[in-house]
């Protein structure tokens, strides 16, 4: 039996630290065939590729399009980034050209609860400190561009005001990469004249920045422009909109942005190349990497590999209807990322009594899982499921995961990455391969462009979530409705709600059927093309817990890093 | 008659993108002698030198050091960044070895008013665009660590204050790297339990933070650590000082820091090394690059030319007695950069009377520069005087600033890098030599250590701005005693006034007598360690004009920049 997350010694910036990185400027043009100077580096193991390289492959092939998506998450941890690493690694292992794609991780959080996000066990990309730190600087220009929008709306309300924003409906907030509760809310443009017109304001973390979303939607820099200028930042007085173009922003904004929009290449620990690229909040955002770093990884590679934020229910339908939707991107195949241990918190288990069989509330919990296939079975792709193996996992548990999937048609397959490296998951990738080699997955999109928004809601509430209905007041129907009238009736909706449930309670786990999903709040995201479904609490700025990371993160004079992650 | 700044036709930003730029790591190479290994490459034409070859350097000899400080400027312009970059090609150019050091342009300024800090027509420094925007994140992550005390600090508070920090007391506040007017005063925090203690706040621009200081007296990694630790970031109710060390937040600052300490090597028009590191503010700290950019440069060149922040009153004598007392340095030389056309402004003329001759008020306007040769000497130093060549001087004009300086024993020659780069300014480069090499610089400082706080600010007054002496309120005395009975007696003071004058009205040109420089308010920076007398109207947030830069900055869908500078 292989070593496995109980009882591999090393801590995850251990293995990094150790790691033997390659050049990846020798890495680009080995594996990828990109010449030094169509690359830009960033120290010796990161790179962008540059945007005049990504558009010379406009004329390329694509390569096979495999999303990792999930279960519902639970505090058992599942492993869809290990398992995106893991599985690329095993289909370069088992002799197939791949790479992945993932979204870079916010600098804030790191500060907080301790875990990076560029892997785990011996499934990591490197240099992990860099990746989870300032990485290539790509979250700063985002926030510049937020943040200089945001000044230039203060500032034409100081000079006169000409274009009549009303003060109270400022829909700009400022952004900030740091977990800051205290900057959520707060009055600004106090004292006196010569500081402005005071009003409500506050941060949100830059991950959550409609900026970022269109980061990562943009097709190339024009489009990056054109979105920017489209944002809406307030209203006037009666009610009409002011967009970041009135103030002549997304010209700069996209000046700021120009060289954070070329996708940043970084490696496995097995020397397989990854882009690591922008990275949406996956609750008011769509929650995906950006699409330049998808669209060039499918001229580079036969095989990409790409992750979505959360569940299948939020994640993945949003890849879909969101992300690929508008770009024309098709996945080949899904895999959804599982582990026995996180099946039976679904199925009532606590987690302390994780490491005891229980099959009884394994087959409770597998209903989670499902339920996940069918709705990846409904927007027409095969679901291969990958199983994280764990030392307490027992083979009678095993065996049930397997045959329940059996029955819905679908190969579950055990993967040890996290302790084996690629190895660990070539029968992940080998069933992949056959899935997606079977040609059977034939993308269908879950509703039309032009179905009413409310009824792009209650169509997602019903055929993924498994509501009876949504509840939405009149206030926000009209709100749909002026969206519409706004020419907004067209673009997806992306629905902001729990991950950890399939309905809007948090504790309702595995399946549940027959809820109510109440949408809240409905918010237009005119830059990036989708409407906001707030269905539940959406922090859109964390804080600091008690005992924050940051207390037991140091360095030493040498500049090694200790107690991130 | 060579060109000159009004008959060439071409701006800062078309000559700096026509410009044949080396890679980095070949000219690294051939001109200092660095290898690829010790170079962090950001792109192809900046690069970090790594901080294990900076320690390697350790027993090298110096170069000798060259610093450029100018009048007290005008709006007319004088030119001191484009001399520093002309006279270091012009050393070269005459057969030294020579590069420079320059600071960091901030970000936030370039979408206010036009105009980069990177030199400006033949005498500039490149990849300019990217040194006026993000350049190596360098700011950014400036920006981080100084945020993420700020949140420790609140977090502390929200999860129960157990250091009891009085929320009315907190020194320390937020900081961002864009002129935002409306973020200069605030209240956060708001919104209720969930978001902490309301409380009076405000963002500072980046470049204004302390950290900014400390970054740039920091002598090596461990050094930095120590002074964050000691920054005062609030008081208790019984006026206890809380440094952020009793937060742990020294050690994640330094993580976050840890890349940007290492100094960035670009290069100039003509191929010349330069580092540019650091930009602290030039009124409430010390408006120096680096020491550790200045400290390296001055074990691989012969000659290293470096500028101080406005006059030679404010930033040279920062310069000598804030970055040089804690470190050893001492200049070889000092170049003060003037013109005509400002010494002329300085005798009362009008800016659009300037093309005409008039001798008389330019006599008058010498005494200016006359008082700054003065003070230079009083260092101990040997000043030359670089007049930067504008096409309306008469040799009148020439003639007469010419033997004004002979007088003084001064040489004082012309400049034509502008036009001409390296070759315009090599009479410039002959004199420095010749003042280098007659080894009569002898740096002394002003005041010593141990003379009380008081008393320096006064030395300062009265020696270097000539003033009658300075007016101080009790209660600022008594603060500037409880510093000391805190421990810092024996740190040096940085005086925040206006640039202008060596009087407290800006309007107060020449060289003003027998005034009395008012010390409003006193503060301590323990972590860069020097203590602030704030003499006048200090903003350390700028706002943006009515038609700002922003409005005409654009990029097109090949990436060009149009707009900027």
């Amino acid at each position: 039996m292989p070593a496995s997350q109980h009882t591999n010694p090393k801590t995850d910036i251990q293995i990094a630290q150790e790691a033997i990185k390659r050049p990846i400027m020798e890495l680009a043009k080995e594996k990828l065939g990109i010449a030094p100077e169509n690359l830009d580096p960033y120290g010796h193991y990161k790179a962008k590729v540059s945007m005049d390289y990504v558009k010379s492959l406009k004329d390329k092939p694509n390569g096979k399009l495999i999303l990792v998506s999930a279960i519902s998450p639970t505090p058992a941890g599942e492993g869809k980034t290990t398992t995106t690493v893991g599985l690329t690694d095993a289909l370069n292992h088992i002799g197939k050209k791949a790479m992945l794609c993932l979204r870079e991780p916010s600098l804030g959080p790191s500060f907080g609860m301790k875990g990076g996000a560029a892997g785990g066990g011996y499934a990591q990309v490197v240099p992990m400190e860099d990746i989870n730190l300032h990485f290539t600087g790509d979250f700063h220009a985002i926030g510049a561009a937020h943040n200089l929008l945001s000044a230039l709306i203060d500032n034409h309300i100081y000079w006169g005001n000409a274009l009549g924003i009303d003060g109270r409906r400022v829909a700009w907030r400022r952004a900030i990469d740091m977990n800051d509760r205290s900057l959520r809310q707060m009055v600004s443009s106090l004292g006196g004249v010569a500081n402005g017109f005071p009003r409500e304001d506050g941060f949100d973390i830059t991950v959550a920045s409609e900026v970022m979303a269109i980061f990562c939607l943009a097709k190339d820099l024009e489009d990056l422009k054109t979105r920017l200028g489209n944002i809406i930042v307030a209203y006037t007085r009666d009610r009409k909109p002011v967009r970041a173009a009135d103030l002549k922003a997304h010209g700069p904004m996209a000046v700021l942005l120009k060289d954070a929009l070329a996708p940043n290449l970084v490696q496995t620990l097995e020397g397989t190349p990854a882009f690591i690229h922008g990275g949406p909040f996956a609750n008011i955002a769509h929650g995906c990497n950006s699409v330049l770093a998808t669209t060039t990884a499918l001229k580079l590679a036969d095989y990409v590999v790409t992750e979505a934020g959360f569940g299948a229910d939020l994640g993945g339908e949003k890849f879909i209807d969101i992300k690929c939707r508008k770009t024309g991107l098709k996945p080949d195949a899904v895999v959804l990322v599982a582990t026995i241990r996180a099946l039976k918190m679904h199925g009532g288990v606590k987690k302390e009594d994780l490491k005891t069989e229980n099959l009884k509330a394994l087959e409770v919990g597998m209903s989670n899982l499902q339920r996940h296939v069918e709705n990846v079975q409904k927007f027409g792709l095969v679901p291969v499921v990958s199983i994280n193996r764990f030392s307490a996992d027992t083979d009678a548990e095993i065996a049930l995961v397997k045959s329940a999937c059996a029955k819905l048609g679908v190969e579950a397959v055990m993967a040890d990455h996290w302790a084996e490296g690629g190895k660990g998951a070539a029968d992940v990738a080998r069933a992949v391969v056959k899935a997606v080699d079977s040609g059977k997955s034939n993308m269908k999109l879950l509703y039309p462009d032009d179905m009413p928004l409310v009824e792009k809601i209650r169509t997602i509430a019903k055929e993924i979530y498994r509501a009876r209905d949504i509840a939405i007041a009149k206030p926000v129907q009209d709100q749909l409705a002026s969206f519409e009238a706004m020419g907004f009736g067209k673009v997806p909706v992306c629905i902001a709600k729990t991950q950890y449930s399939f309905s809007t309670n948090p504790d309702s786990k595995a399946a549940p059927n027959d809820h109510v999903v109440t949408v809240r709040e409905v918010r237009l995201s005119a830059g990036a093309e989708f409407v906001v479904a707030v269905c539940g609490d959406i922090m859109t700025m964390p804080g600091l817990p008690k005992v924050p990371a940051a207390n037991s993160i140091d360095i030493g004079p040498d500049g090694k890093i200790v107690g991130l992650f």
